[in-house]
Order: C-alpha cells, then sequence, then structure tokens
C-alpha cells in the first residue's frame, strides 16, 4: 500500500509516519519509483503498535526505540526478545537511588512466596522496592506483605491473559501483543481501580447522600 | 521542629522543603524570630505526601497544587474534598481528543453493571473510555466487557482497600491517606503485574529453560 493508505489504515497522519520512519521506529517502505513506497501488513501492525505506546502509555520515543530493538533482534530467543521488549516499559525505579539490597532480597522472596519465577533483576522488582520503601517512611517497618491481596489477585489475571496471546500466529506478533496488551491494560487497570474506589469511598463516608 | 529537623523527618533536604513552600504546596511555618519559623506535626503530614506524589507518582507541581487546594478548602464536605483530589491525580485521557459521547455511555454502562455509583464526568470514565478506543483500533469492534475479569478483581481489592483507610482520626487524613494509597498502589499494582505475566509468559513460551 502506499503511504497515504498506511496513515488512513491506522488512523494517523501522514506526517506521523514520515516521523516515526525518520526516528527509526518504523522500517522505510521499498521503493517502487523515485518518489514512492510500498508498505505492507508488518508496517501496519508496527505502525498500529507505536501509536498505542506514545497515544496511551506516553511513552518516550526512546523506550519505544528500545521494544522495536527487542523485535528486529533475531538473533535471540523469542524469551529473550519478549525479556527486551517487556523490561523496555516504563514505569521504572528511578536509576539514581537504588533500593537497598536488603529490600530487593525481601521483594524476590514475596516473588517464590506467591510462585513466580523471574529474573532477579527483573526491573519489576526494584520497582515494587521503590515503592515499598515509600511506605516504610509514611507507616515505619512494613515489608512488600502489604501488597499480598493484590499479588493474589494478579496472578490469577495474569494467567488468563497468556491464554489469550498463546496462540498468536508468529514470534513478532507474540511480542507486539504483550507489548500493547500491558501497555493498554496497564492504563485500563488505572481507571478501574479508580472507579472501584470512588464507589466503595462515596458509600463510606456519605452513605445518604446515595 | 526547626525547618532543619522537619526536613530530617521526612527524609529530604531542606532546599526542597523551601521550594516546596515557595510553590505554594506546603504552608510556611509561625515565625518563631526574624530568621527562624516553627513547623508542626501537619507540616509533616503534608510534606510526606508531597514526597510520595513526586518520588513515586511522579506527579508534576501544578497536579500537587490541585490535591492540596482540595485539601485545604473547608467549606466542601468530605466526599467533595475526597473526590477533588482524587480527580487531581494523572493519568488522565487526552483532553484535546474526547471519546465520543457513545462509548462514554457504554462505559458508564459497565460501571453500572459492576455495581458502582460512580460520577458521571469522573476522569476514570474518560481514561477507560480512551483506552477502548484504542483497543477498537486494533481489535475492531471490542467494548469495555474486555475488562470484566479485572473489574471483578479490583471490586473486591478496592472494598478492603476503604476498610483499612476508615478509621482515620480526622478528614485532612482521610483525604492524605486516599491520596497516597491511590499513588503508592498505582505504581505497585503496575510492577506486581509485571511480576505475574513474566513468569506465566516464560513458562508459556519456553518452558524446558525453569
Amino acid at each position: 500500500m502506499k503511504l497515504g493508505e498506511l496513515a488512513a489504515a491506522a488512523e494517523c497522519s501522514v506526517a506521523t509516519v514520515k516521523y516515526y520512519v525518520r526516528e527509526g521506529l518504523l522500517p522505510p517502505g521499498t521503493p517502487v519509483t523515485a518518489t514512492q513506497a510500498d508498505y505492507d501488513e508488518h508496517h501496519l501492525a508496527r505502525l498500529r503498535m507505536i501509536r498505542v505506546l506514545r497515544e496511551v502509555g506516553n511513552l518516550a520515543i526512546a523506550d519505544i526505540g528500545r521494544v522495536v530493538e527487542a523485535l528486529e533482534n533475531d538473533t535471540i530467543s523469542l524469551n529473550a526478545k519478549l525479556a527486551s521488549a517487556f523490561y523496555a516499559l516504563p514505569p521504572r525505579a528511578p536509576a539514581d537511588e537504588p533500593s537497598p539490597e536488603a529490600v530487593l532480597e525481601q521483594i524476590r522472596a514475596f516473588a517464590v512466596r506467591h510462585g513466580w519465577q523471574i529474573a532477579p533483576d527483573a526491573p519489576s522488582v526494584a520497582l515494587l522496592a521503590h515503592t515499598v520503601q515509600a511506605a516504610r517512611r509514611l507507616w515505619g517497618p512494613v515489608g512488600p506483605e502489604i501488597f499480598d491481596r493484590y499479588a493474589d489477585a494478579f496472578d490469577a489475571l495474569a494467567r488468563g491473559d497468556v491464554e489469550v496471546i498463546a496462540d498468536a500466529p508468529d514470534a513478532a506478533d507474540v511480542v507486539r501483543q504483550v507489548v500493547v496488551g500491558t501497555v493498554l491494560w496497564d492504563v485500563a487497570l488505572v481507571a478501574l481501580r479508580r472507579m472501584a474506589a470512588e464507589h466503595y469511598a462515596t458509600q463510606r463516608w456519605e452513605p445518604d447522600s446515595r
């Protein structure tokens, strides 16, 4: 398809497509004439992924670049591709104030206790440690057990999420689906949690107003 | 307590405290001498809240300003204070491309179906609509029912969260706890979901490597 058709199919402007090509996020099309190039389904799938990362996830161009790099690296296994793409997604714990090793160890033990086998240096470990550190400054000696209820719920939910993706046709498709699903659901679950919280908070503090 | 003692109690620098006073996020202390002021427990509680919003939630100063405004507004009910502070928290759907009214209506019906009574113009409604719009561009005619499993889980979790806060000593304390808890748990639940996802994805795509 032509550049204009690609943009229309992804519901964005031609200028936006050109910008992503310039930034190296989208491969250039195959030249057809001196002024025209041809784009295919791979371009469209990539473009749709980029749009979700930008417009729903607010990802920086550099972070999307890291996802694209993992997607295009054909020298590594599917699992290594997945990990690289997945680990490129924000939020991350601030690099300039790492949590003490003892807290990181507590988080790793927490993961094991919930039956999760994850890399000891996964960014999620540092991120949860960062929130535990903040919780300690507020409430004294608490540990990751304050998140037990949420961990149990997410265990069941994540198991189901993987089943949905399991039938994806190829490796690139698996990686794209995991990345896009992660970013979309990150935002959706904040919205869902706010809805539930508003309902129960309103009931709790002003029950007669409803 | 003196300025230096306040900063030490909140584990931040004196310069940071002065910055928050200058930005109007923290009330000035009570003057004691020409060069010294006195700070109390209210200053410390406020400062601890600001630190979580900045360092865990990455909130902009302007958004923290809106939370503080709601906290200090003594002409409104506790519930109105809570709503104002709660609604000031990002993320928000982009204001420049509102979702079609039909999609917003679908989200409101989804909330009702899950038993949630929330304001029709709650930012969470627009935020979930934004994610549904993005999901449609990817997967065709889907609706908010794709989030049903997460909604059921959050219903149980939010009910428990409110019980924990219910014993807070006063209105300002309730609002602070809801705001701080929301921001801390937003980040923690992203981390927890990544942990669970990494475990099940690794199991699914390379079961023999473990």
